[in-house]
């Protein structure tokens, strides 16, 4: 085969993925105004025939994590998985009873932890987050996915994404679009199940970071993960998370709370541009929430999306289907 | 076209891909030892026949930037471009001549400023670039790069990129490998012009970064750079900055310096996987130094690199040709 068929060939695939995968592929959502403002967009910025075109390279598309890609209730999972790990430690050791934040755990359970704020919360992640490998800290991570279930719906946490969004996913990347996690959790917690779970590999996953030191270790090499966090990836911390990972603005931005803001308003601050608020608003199928929500909160996002041309979707009637059958 | 065709003609092409372009890229090579062990290792983890094969997701290949794909003589480039710039400030304001680093330059050159050691370096490096917006550094860092020209061989900083590297990086991407830089500089300084002259995006780039600030700044986001560093990209923080960004450890590493040995022993501690070292051993195309050098330092690699299998690249008979012509 000579260079020039190459080429041939490799431009007629990438055409016929663009044109045939366009918006079948987005089943579970309800034909409103949310999904055709989305189509439109995509449809907009890969029609190299519009000035606003976007190149392959650019089509950077970035999501929020916890209550975007999946729930968030009744607590973030990460923090459910700390408790559990806590939890263990305590069972295995009873005399720690008396030490933060296991007296507060066994005493009020995760309730009394979080009453503490937010430096209880950090105390109960840094039992099962800090002081090991970062190898054994993923290898906890898979097997509490593996065995734990969700308080309500019994289901293993990784059956409790969104199925519009793997569709939205496989949309994006079906048009030539990169996917990233940008998200206020743990990055390590993430690579472990993110690309099974989304198709997004560990290098296309921002998230916030323990400090890790390298050790030899003997010839076998390891990172130790520290009680410091060396990024917070969480309101302006997101844009600075993907100026130092991506290095330039993505065009697309999909989050669910105040912590997003930052995000989105980067993100459609210039040019051809959407930012998405998932707005939960289905108590029967899964949570409604957002102005006074101390998970999850969105209120200024609320306030400013008509004026920022910002889509919210609206779980209730947007989602046909919420989560995987 | 069915699906089962595009898979076909998938097939096809990645199989040309691999096959054909493989050792003749590498023409500025000597057919002596360095090329060889490349081009097997290359080979055989790409041959899904051995035993050592290594999916195309996983043939992630890191390179450290000065030193080992552009020359780092008689300083860090980055190092000039700071000297150069701490020099424009001064002509501007002649009265910052009592403060330091203004003092050394204007006394005794960057020779002076070195000599306070890393500290005053550091001082020299944030006057550019440090207390501005990452859009303005980078905006100079392409100006300078556009006028500046090399001390000794007067040639553009960006000419002075090792063909031989440049060959190999074409070399692994043809055969299904990512490349990325791992380098001590500046992510937001090398990320101005690494695509242009490695063929590397910005999101495969990963550097030393000073501490960014998210500002709104009415509309027009910006990030300004703070003083401080959020991360040291050298030694044992390769390593960290690879697993931070990344998230797993590489199969292929190439560096020239102390400063890359954790990154070279993390990559070959395990599994199918080369370490090569660029030894700078050509007084006359390039420079000649290595273990006493305060640039570009190598003494660790060169006492270990036979023990550990890493492949020292003697420059001045491996590369038939050093620069670009």
């Amino acid at each position: 085969m000579n260079a020039k068929l190459l080429l041939m060939l490799t431009a007629v695939t990438a055409n016929f993925c663009a044109s045939v995968q366009a918006a079948e592929t987005l089943s579970s959502w309800a034909d409103y105004e949310a999904r055709a403002a989305i189509v439109e967009f995509v449809e907009t910025v890969t029609n190299e025939a519009s000035e606003d075109f976007v190149p392959a390279s650019d089509r950077i598309a970035v999501f929020d994590n916890d209550g975007t890609l999946w729930a968030e209730q009744p607590a973030y999972f990460q923090v459910l998985f700390a408790a559990d790990m806590a939890a263990a430690k305590l069972k295995a050791n009873p005399a720690l009873v008396t030490e933060s934040p296991f007296k507060e755990l066994a005493e009020g359970g995760l309730g009394a932890v979080a009453s503490g704020g937010l430096a209880s919360l950090f105390e109960l992640l840094q039992v099962s987050h800090a002081g090991i490998s970062n190898r054994d800290f993923q290898t906890s991570v898979a097997n509490w996915l593996e065995s734990a279930r969700h308080p309500t719906t019994a289901q293993p946490y990784t059956a409790m994404v969104y199925q519009p969004m793997l569709e939205l996913l496989t949309y994006l990347r079906a048009n030539g679009f990169s996917t990233w996690i940008v998200s206020g959790g743990g990055v390590s917690f993430l690579r472990v199940w993110a690309e099974e779970a989304y198709g997004i590999p560990k290098r296309q996953v921002i998230g916030s970071r323990n400090a890790l030191s390298f050790q030899d270790n003997d010839g076998d090499p390891m990172f130790m993960r520290e009680a410091s966090l060396s990024h917070i990836n969480d309101g302006a911390g997101k844009p600075v998370g993907i100026q130092q990972v991506i290095g330039q603005r993505p065009i697309m931005a999909i989050g669910n709370s105040d912590g997003d803001f930052e995000m989105l308003s980067w993100t459609t601050s210039l040019g051809p541009s959407l930012g998405v608020l998932i707005h939960h608003t289905d108590s029967e199928r899964e949570w409604a929430y957002d102005r006074d929500s101390s998970i999850g909160g969105l209120d200024r996002g609320l306030n400013e999306a008509d004026a920022r041309g910002w889509i919210v979707v609206d779980m209730k009637s947007d989602w046909e289907q919420v989560f995987p059958q």
